[in-house]
């Protein structure tokens, strides 16, 4: 992962591989330049090319609707204002023989994808009840592989493995909770749910290089958690198993009612302890994520920007002693 | 339809079949007696049977878990307090060879039922699209058999035909609608949506000798607009549709988001006109069936009973001159 | 109607009249340039006026605080980033014997206003009930000559005849409503209530060359709920009616409860089923209008700008089959 | 005033006139037995009478529709369960020349009316703008013989008094604003505002020999805000006052506005500084007012009754030292 | 613990230990009769004495204020409507010698005390910060020895130990979450607020003969969350730890901000992650408490009572397979 | 105070002292120029310099971190699309020996410091409760020396004074209430909390060259409620006063519950009738401050800016005759 703009300082001239998010032309001293954002996985920085010739115009006709991209930037680093912003020599297109993977750029969740891939499968092969245990199987087998990429919320952390870490969170979480009530709850349903409640998130993201872009129609028209549904009815029909068991009902049930309530969409509100339980695990979980993104990017002793999820700033401080 | 209990006066002895909807034994003078509701399709009326009998207490035993039942009361109405009561002399099941139905003794839709049916079927052979109309015909034929029984609401008018009357008053008002903004709204989408929108709501109410007594588990578990998007793609896989077509996805979108905002159940909310129209055209019927439920049993000149749904009384005025 | 900006392309050299509504002077190279909004009929375009002269000045001084203003304007079309914008060689007042009216250049609703009047007069001529006919023509007659020019919401569809379109669109859905509940609602009443409910705000809102700018000071002391109510009271006093009959009274409440809610601004909620009905029907075209007016502006295919009202995008699509 | 119930003891013998205010006919031993509410201004006592005659029946059948009504009634004080309760002897009619004014059993504003009156009218007098002060003075005059008896709210104190106590109250603390904001505040109309504010909720309640109870038609269909907007402009008129004059306006808007926002019942919210300050200072007025009632029937040293209005118990305590 | 009830038969006469908690007078025939409630850990039953006796008033005189008392009963059951009553022959008071503690009639967190202590103290003992480790042990022992008598909520789970269970599970949740998230969460900081955050509902509760029977008048002057906060303080001082420390002020702010919202009692939000931590964790075990408490009285199969709490009922199932 | 802004005229030379409140960079013609904020208690104008010179960078180095600074300034009003602005020819440090403070260009509230203050120490000199007026005279002295300087609050009025005008207005409110409401209200305990109220805010604000520029972390971890909660408590320990004493937790509670419900603040509800005085005529003065506030800004007869906190314009209105 590579990670130069957090440590840059002003006045230091570079020459590094940054991904190009934003460009735009803007009207200034001696006709237009350009804006630009650039980022890596550490962060992100505002830079502005002057003084445009040919060959940039040609590469904004290439580029301008195709970001993001990787591209080579020469400049130096001044103080503006409140931050440092980069004052852009040349910007051009890496060599083809250099194509890098737009993932080095990128932000990822603080897991080990294999060790998570393990986890999960393990605590699947672990499930007492075979129908329900073939189910999540079949249901995760089909989401596998698109799982590592996909960020745990298109608000929140926009992450390599986010949704992969959130899924490990919750299973372990429910885990917990189950240790604490474990008369009321049942195991395999709790985290049968656990283990699809978010993944047909999937869907309702546009991956574009690896970067969630935006929501998907379907994510309007449908949405994951009805998605999810008809994955687990399919998927039931496809394994020879009854849907109007009684497991398949409870675990769509734990689907669509994971939201907790209907204004946070949930077509049915949870009517078992374990739809309860597995919808304040995921609030729980989901909020914490946002609190974390919010903290990594808050500098120690400061107060954060502010959150509109939360709807409020948090103070990263340190406990002295 | 029987109708008895409206015109009822003070100090009448009648001897009338009624449909007995509540038995329950207090405490008084001499030991317990019976408290019950009578009803007919004009409404209802308190009775009490006194000095009860080994007789009285047999019948209890056998129906008293198993109401409503018809049964035959003689007795003398009574001024009690603001209203009528029956002082019961006796209380029998009526003959075997006089086995009455109870729907006789239910209030019903100012519909009728064939015309109703005839004038929904051909609203659906008139749609264009093919795709639309085979999924329609195929699961209007699904509940047909069912909807005569149902109410609209649990809560509304339980009515004999009211499901079937708000589905009529559905489509007509989106015919109209679809005179308003010709441009703008698809019609075989719109009437599509229309027609089958709440049909599964038949699995959401217990009926019980043709009265809704209860919602089921299934109703809170997954709920009759997951149940009906369910429906629509079984029907598709059924007649050899795609299921990802894009007439499929967006009837199952006009199903999904028809209660408009997700705290009323809708797991994602309207996003294309059709769907906005049908969620806006059944808001309106609802509430006017609620309304006219008031309406229908208030008295001409008074306020109505206080309405949990609107949180109001209405007055039934006549508008003179 | 003018409908040219829809159907522009870049690299176009036009000269044409259009409706000027914004002009800005902003700070970029060599000194100011003007930054202004062209609009007609089909929609609007930004343009840019570099290189300002003493002539630009003047006109600046003359009609910047008289906007809008009909002008002459030849310059040549550019691609700007995500759109098209006019590069402005010249602009200038129209000859004086050219002289255009605005209206030319404004959206209008997809009526024909003498058909619509013609409409809402026979349906008031067939109003049984003489007192409420007569208040009714008359307040109407009141309103008319100013009723064309008048959108239905400051808010939404700002068009020529916005204010008559939705009048007539009410009328309708309620004349279907009556068909639906023929002994519950008593048509004279709702009729009447909904020919009158709206047309006050067209002392809401300020109307400077056709088009409306902003609200009054009325609309904020008194609004047009209580206007109307007023105008009831003061047409009845005129026409020799007791202010007291009971229609009278009827019909004020039917204006004052229409918006349903204090919240959305009627002082008293509705009480009897026409007052119902009328806050139900206006609510759904009311709603639906907003609908329109953002479906129109959006491309096929595309989803539309976020709106304010409905707090949410809808997509474009087109039925294929 | 009568304040025998407040001093009442277990086992006393008494024989006095109270107010019957609810008369229940009940089943229990030995046939019916009447349940009575007792009233007089120190409070409320539940009565029982037991082994009715001929008499009684006589007596139900005349009054229990004419309630309330004073009655002489002989019985013996017992404890029953958490409360005294009164087992009546018997129950009659005062004797026609012993009749007794309902006022006297009915609890009252801690203020004296003709001392309110003359503080009204100076204040009245002192309003400096002759068009405010003409029609203040008339609507005063046009409510000032209704006004003693009428309570502050039906939910609320249902003294007699206690609206003319709330207007007095509402006057003096506008004099404190004032005397805060002397600047911002036109004491003339804000002034004109308080004395008229809630004048015509007169005609929302209807009085029924002294006692409010219950709401008028005319307070659903109208509202006694807009009442008051007509009276003030009906006034206008018949005093040759313009009606379009700015202070006219302006004093509406204050009535229109008083409640402050349109969930609360205002049709528009308060625009100008007058307008806030007579809807804050309404607005405590009030809420003290529902605490005072709470109050004075509180024990000292106990919680409250529940409040629906409040949403809370108070605690009545005494500071000491 | 006692738990007799939950098996009662219908015509079973027996003669037990039981824990009144209520006693009415009713009428009825022959004179008043007793209604009466009985519990033991296992449940509620209700009860009626017929044909009182002088000794029944005397034993009412003495006892109907001092509820709870352990009573010695001797009926029979019988099937009343849609439950089993209890018709009394005669009840006393248990002798001298066989005094019952009233803490084996009460249900009970299903955890061990002694345990549970050494858990928390071990807990404790493992904070690395001195400053908090101090404080919170100093805090908590001050309240140990009243913390197994109490509940976790007046509306909740009323058993003997619940307050402590609920303190385990908020440990024991806030280490996995520690797991979670290790960067960003100072387990010392979390570990401290969740063993204190609750434990001066103690002061809140009235406790009388080990039952919550009521709030105190500090919950409603102060409430548990300030008087932890001042606990904080006045230890800190005692234990010469300056007030002004950054974890003291830390800790303050967990404690006061744990329930998440002002609108649920805290004066000031979270604003740091541990903080946002502490109420997720506490928030989700408080909810699964209610869950738990409902879904024990339920029996299997069946839907459970309302609960005002989570505005629902929950359905006890067994999942199959 | 100065107060020259709120008269320029276009067209006008002027050398004046200025508070420079905001300073940055923008890229326009021939490099950057400056955007400036010129601040004095009349009013605020916004100003630019071009053709920035070596001694302008200087000081942009120097103050741009260190705002806001007196500066002195020459210039040129000019028009400017709406509003006038300065066109700046230089700007300079006033000389060492004509320091100006910071405190001449501030508004500040329409009181005499030295009578408030005065007006103040009577009203505690008169409370007869030597407990409560020992508590509230040390307080007071506590936070008086930096009462002056403190503004009501961060999103009101700015002003200098701002908070100690605030308490005055409460206190005077009360007194007024006192004497309406007179033997449910303790008037000590009113008093006491009136005073004391809001004075905890002065920890709350960062107070810089007597400008309030943000909030504290304290008012984010504590906040001024609770943090008076503890000055009383501690005052009380200091001057030997039992913390338990009646009047010392009455008081607490007074401040603790002021703010009304939990959503706004308070750890508790107003639970005895002074507590929810003082929470009435707090709100009250409050938002009338805010109105005040905006309509000092607001030139007369047009209507204010958008008020965030009251959700609308008001309109700067004169009575006529």
């Amino acid at each position: 992962m590579r990670k130069v703009i957090q440590s840059l300082k002003v006045n230091e001239t570079i020459k590094e591989h940054f991904l190009l998010t934003s460009l735009q032309t803007k009207l200034g001293k001696n006709g237009t330049y350009f804006e630009m954002t650039l980022a890596d996985a550490s962060g992100e920085i505002k830079a502005r090319k002057w003084d445009l010739v040919e060959k940039d115009y040609q590469l904004y006709d290439v580029i301008h609707k195709e970001l993001p991209q990787v591209v080579l930037v020469k400049g130096l680093t001044r103080q503006f204002q409140q931050s440092i912003d980069l004052k852009v020599f040349y910007i051009v297109y890496p060599d083809v023989e250099t194509s890098i993977s737009i993932s080095e750029f990128l932000p990822s969740a603080p897991i080990n994808i294999d060790d998570s891939f393990r986890e999960l499968e393990e605590t699947i092969a672990s499930l007492q009840n075979e129908t329900l245990r073939r189910i999540v199987r079949e249901v995760f087998q089909l989401y596998k592989p698109f799982l590592p990429q996909y960020p745990a919320s298109i608000h929140g952390h926009q992450g390599y493995g986010g949704l992969l870490w959130h899924t490990t969170n919750t299973v372990r979480l429910c885990e917990t909770v189950i240790g604490l009530y474990p008369k009321m709850l049942n195991r395999d349903l709790l985290i049968s749910g656990a283990i699809l409640h978010d993944l047909a998130k999937i869907k309702d993201y546009k991956l574009e290089k690896g970067i969630v872009t935006k929501v998907t129609d379907k994510s309007k028209f449908v949405g994951h958690i009805v998605t999810m549904a008809y994955d687990i009815r399919e998927t039931a029909r496809v394994l020879n198993i009854d849907v109007h068991a009684q497991e398949v009902e409870l675990l769509e049930h734990m689907i669509l009612s994971h939201h907790g309530k209907g204004e946070f969409g949930s077509p049915v509100e949870p009517s078992i302890p374990e739809a309860f339980a597995l919808h304040l695990v995921d609030a729980l979980d989901t909020k914490l994520g946002v609190v974390h993104n919010l903290w990594e990017k808050t500098p120690l002793g400061e107060w954060s920007d502010w959150s509109k999820v939360l709807e409020k700033r948090i103070k990263k401080v340190t406990v002295e002693g």
